[in-house]
């Protein structure tokens, strides 16, 4: 393809005009050739993210970014496929109990995912805690996985949408990162060239967020339900709140161990009722007349979990790391919990050794913060309200110093509101 | 200098605030030591064009790229020195009388000019069309041919704000030139770097400028008069008319032979008219009560243009390249001429190879495009309108479609309004 110069693409966004799909076309087929230059798409990321995209644009961006790689045809699994993809969270740990209790319900769960960067954890991450478990699966084994066990987690394949690689990449270090047209061109082409039939998005709201607020997050579920309509994927969101941190653990073997429970029958009420919520939407998406409550109630979601993990590599009775160092801190007075801030919280276990600054970093499996006093706990002086966990205690300081100001303790009796966990949802 | 990340500043220009002294300063001095990344800096530029900066913003921004490099002495000249910079005209040979006219008057004219890029020719390109007259001096002969002749046309060199260098050749690939904070450090920048008294600005208006309305051309100028007094050069700017070329010959060698026409005495009268308006201007800054017009008269401003050119290794008496090929373009009817377009005629002479496509190309020195009727004039039908020079003929093709409707005819008779030249002036 010719015809364009990358800055005559650029002026147009620039001046507000609409891209033509020729030029959006384009665009995607020679950044991702290496032909448009990462100077010259950094400038058209800026303009798109000031000047905006309409519909249209979107949907053009999003099906060339499909058409950058591969689109996995999974027609064979002989199972509906439903995912579930958040937008990010801390202690969002969801996908781990999620996909084997929606395979449990007869669904198949192909859950890509990635690796985490910043303050929120990636589902990889957490679940290489597990021993031997491994994120690498041929398309074909993972298809095979999907046919039998009906959940695989694993990492998507550098042939899908690879051009998205290459954006997310120079999105992060040019401040173009929250863009709606582009986070949400960047989620669906994942989801969609890996081949699934329908998708619940989970579309966090609050200040561990990139959404801070509703009619934000509105905004990209609605794009996104839309987008999922023009390639003929079932998509529907809920709006979550992530003001506080889902559920006791942040960070990553920790959280597993928070999940683990919840397959069990227990678990953090927010952990539970979240899950369960995701789970109906897939299920309702794929057709499927079942209530994923009693599914878990019954045991056969531990059960998938457990053919997940071995399918995988994985030993099903596995023991999980352990931190080096704990530092606990506790209660100055009596009072109860009014706020817990998520993003100090996600800052502090990143901080600790949980994620990572730059994307070759290692990242500590057994590092993060158990929340031991979520909103509208009472607490008396000298109890327990944060743990911290670490392999590197010299960063203890500094984390403790992120935390500072992050509980908000009101004097004894004080009211607390009930926190609406999901707050809209936006469908098809 | 730390403290900063790259995509935090290019966050807060996103975020339409005011970057802080100390993260301009960063900005700067790390994009020049190639720490902050082409596509940061490209991010940034295009969040400054859309959002704007306020006054000390630009300030700062120029008075940083200043610091990036060596700011000259120019007190030993002896002479008040008074500098001129055109933003860029089609036919704009005005430098090369102008520079030994202001000279002739009593001042020193520093003139550190650049090569063209683009549809309109750059003043270097112009005076290499002289056989042995080279642009690159020392800074120390530099001054002594101050001293000694008055007039100086040379290279910049290379420590003079090197952070523009960079970022002009940025701003050219990301479609981010058109940006008034941008142009205006970019200039001035390199004036006060160069050591200047005075400077000044003629700011062209209209389809062969950058400019294209007389409100951006005054905004423009503001800012750059406003930054002259924030470091002490005192600086006024003329708005004057592009919307057709200036003079007859736009093309290297022929636009050397129009100015020594000029400084004989002839001349086509608009270029006469320009060059007065901007010798007074000059001289009235450079504080000398002197008639520009007088001194051109006189024969001494010829006298500063061959002592210019032998000082500089070229032979006054220098016989200019002839073209290859020529091909006249004849009325088809009798008429007369209502409009000329510069745009059009600047880009059919750097067609014919009087410009480049790309900094390292080669030019050609006879070519480019008499226009041998401008606006007012009377046609009658087989009169010459255009006549084209190249040594490649097998353009004249395309440059024959690049002036096809550039020039408007009239029924005989047609009242065809006054040029005005000078449109306006900004003054400190």
């Amino acid at each position: 393809m010719s015809g364009f110069a990358a800055v005559d693409v650029i002026a147009a966004k620039r001046d507000r005009q609409v891209l033509t799909d020729a030029q959006i076309d384009w665009t995607i087929s020679s950044y991702t050739a290496g032909e448009v230059a990462e100077e010259q798409m950094s400038a058209l990321l800026m303009a798109i993210l000031l000047n905006g995209m309409t519909p249209g644009e979107i949907a053009r961006w999003t099906a060339a970014m499909i058409a950058s790689g591969i689109r996995l045809d999974l027609s064979g699994v002989g199972r509906p496929t439903v995912d579930k993809h958040s937008t990010g969270g801390v202690g969002d740990k969801i996908s781990l109990p999620l996909a084997p209790l929606v395979a449990a319900c007869g669904a198949a769960v192909p859950q890509l995912s990635g690796r985490g960067l910043g303050h929120t954890g990636g589902t990889l991450d957490k679940m290489e805690s597990i021993s031997g478990w491994t994120a690498g699966l041929s398309p074909a084994a993972m298809i095979r996985q999907l046919s039998d066990v009906g959940a695989v987690i694993c990492a998507a394949s550098a042939d899908l949408a690879p051009a998205d690689r290459k954006l997310y990449a120079l999105r992060d270090v040019t401040a173009t990162v929250e863009s709606i047209p582009m986070i949400a061109a960047s989620i669906m082409s994942k989801k969609i060239a890996e081949g699934t039939d329908a998708l619940v998005l989970d579309v966090k709201v609050g200040s561990g967020a990139f959404m801070k607020s509703v009619d934000r997050a509105r905004e990209l579920a609605r794009t996104m339900v839309d987008l999922g309509a023009a390639h003929d994927v079932r998509v529907s969101a809920l709006l979550t709140d992530m003001s506080t941190p889902l559920g006791v653990a942040v960070g990553n073997a920790m959280e597993v161990a928070e999940s683990v429970e919840v397959l069990a029958g227990g678990g953090p009420p927010d952990v539970v009722e979240l899950t369960i919520s995701l789970a109906r939407e897939m299920v309702g998406l794929a057709g499927l007349d079942v209530d994923p409550a009693e599914v878990l109630a019954s045991g056969a979601a531990m059960d998938s979990w457990r053919a997940m993990i071995a399918a995988q590599g994985g030993d099903p009775d596995f023991v999980l790391p352990r931190p080096k160092e704990r530092h606990v801190v506790t209660a100055a007075a009596d009072g109860v919990v009014t706020a817990l801030d998520a993003h100090a919280v996600g800052v502090a276990s990143w901080r600790l050794g949980a994620g990572r600054a730059r994307k070759e970093d290692p990242i500590q499996a057994a590092a993060g913060v158990l929340c031991l006093a979520k909103p509208g706990a009472a607490v008396v002086v000298g109890q327990p309200l944060f743990e911290l966990h670490t392999d590197t205690p010299e960063r203890f300081d500094q984390a403790l110093a992120d935390l500072d100001g992050a509980l908000h303790i009101a004097a004894p009796g004080t009211a607390v509101p009930h926190r609406v966990l999901v707050i809209d949802a936006v469908r098809g």
